[in-house]
């Protein structure tokens, strides 16, 4: 397998990073291909803007995802973004890598998104969740966050994580058609011990060592629903 | 009132900019004061990182939340997050102002999130919830999409979009304290006529003109959970 982990934390000595050196060797070990993008230390750009196009389809008015889907035909997207288009398309799975702020991923990390996942390639038109431009590829979300398990949950004083997550799980990974494995999470992780950390990194290795067998998570199918995108009636029984 | 409209858009012309202008337009007319944060124009700088730290507690390894709650007591935080805090602070209502991306914010505006929402003022410990350091404000999120209206909702094919926007809607604003109302959404917006700006544009001013008559979003109170935050049981009937 070819890996791709996009890695976005500021501080390098993180919990985040050990996870992310695991990940590189356990999967090297494997004999996969790994490469990581590792956003703060590239310092990565996260802003959309026009300054993201040499030259425009409409120098007047801004349609970032239509410069996109122009921009990645004329070869005419800014350089940091068609090199990590590159590695995604590369990539037969992604791992993100990151911190849990404000439950959701960290601007650095957003920006990735918003830039690489470019329209007319990751997806377009009726290319999107079974039908995305990354189906066939597989995506591992795994995150460091500060809260504990018990927070989260039905009925928990958080709900769900994964309702929480829903934005990046599926309406961004499945949505560019990638399947997408279960997080990751390590809880609680400025606050535990060392020993509790070494469990971490051993049961992620372990998952990732495991990672064939993963069961990935459901998302709609486009079959499901009329050309309109209304959702098809089942006949009553 | 004071209202600080936050707005994250790279087009200055685009329809999101029309949105933010009749907004302050309107809310002035009514005789409430208003500042704007156009993040864009600004060159807002959204990467969390060591520096926006002039001195650390730690200077050997950077917990960003830790900083932020001792580096806003010391006077010691970049110039522009405590700029965008001393604004949020005097704000009574906050507007969100930007264009759907991956169902989420603009890397952008998640910038300003992680940035601004400074632990030890708007949250920490067990300030969060009813209990967050902004209770008392409300805050009002203004989008722009380019899906139809008849792709959210229940069984639709993105489900719900109050379900997309739980980590900015729960995750962030009610959980920071503030009193959320329901978002005002511009559907379809690259793909639709002069006209039918217009009528958002209308819609959108009655919705603001009426503000005073909005019902919040419900979420979890504080007093629903024990201590330890787990939910409190309700006795067997």
């Amino acid at each position: 397998m070819n890996v791709l982990i996009v890695h976005a934390h500021p501080e390098p000595q993180s919990f985040t990073s050990a996870l992310r050196d695991l990940a590189a060797e356990t999967l090297q070990g494997q004999g996969h291909q790994v490469l990581v993008s590792d956003l703060y230390a590239m310092k990565f750009n996260p802003v959309a803007s026009a300054e993201d196009f040499s030259e425009r389809a409409n120098p007047d008015y801004l349609v970032y995802a239509l410069e996109q889907r122009e921009g990645v035909k004329a070869g005419r997207i800014a350089a940091d973004i068609q090199t990590e288009l590159d590695k995604l398309l590369w990539a037969d799975l992604v791992i993100f890598n990151f911190p849990l702020y404000w439950f959701s991923v960290p601007a650095m990390l957003k920006g990735w998104i918003d830039r690489v996942l470019v329209s007319g390639v990751c997806y377009g038109g009726k290319r999107f969740y079974d039908q995305g431009g990354l189906a066939g590829k597989k995506a591992l979300v795994t995150l460091t966050l500060g809260g504990r398990d018990h927070m989260f949950g039905e009925g928990a004083i958080h709900g769900p994580l994964e309702d929480m997550l829903r934005p990046l799980l599926r309406g961004t990974l499945a949505y560019v058609g990638m399947e997408v494995l279960p997080p990751f999470v390590a809880w609680h992780v400025p606050y535990i011990s060392y020993e509790a950390r070494q469990d971490f990194l051993r049961s992620y290795q372990a998952r990732l060592q495991g990672l064939e067998q993963d069961v990935a998570l459901e998302f709609p199918r486009l079959e499901q629903f009329d050309e309109r995108l209304y959702p098809l009636q089942r006949p009553a029984q």
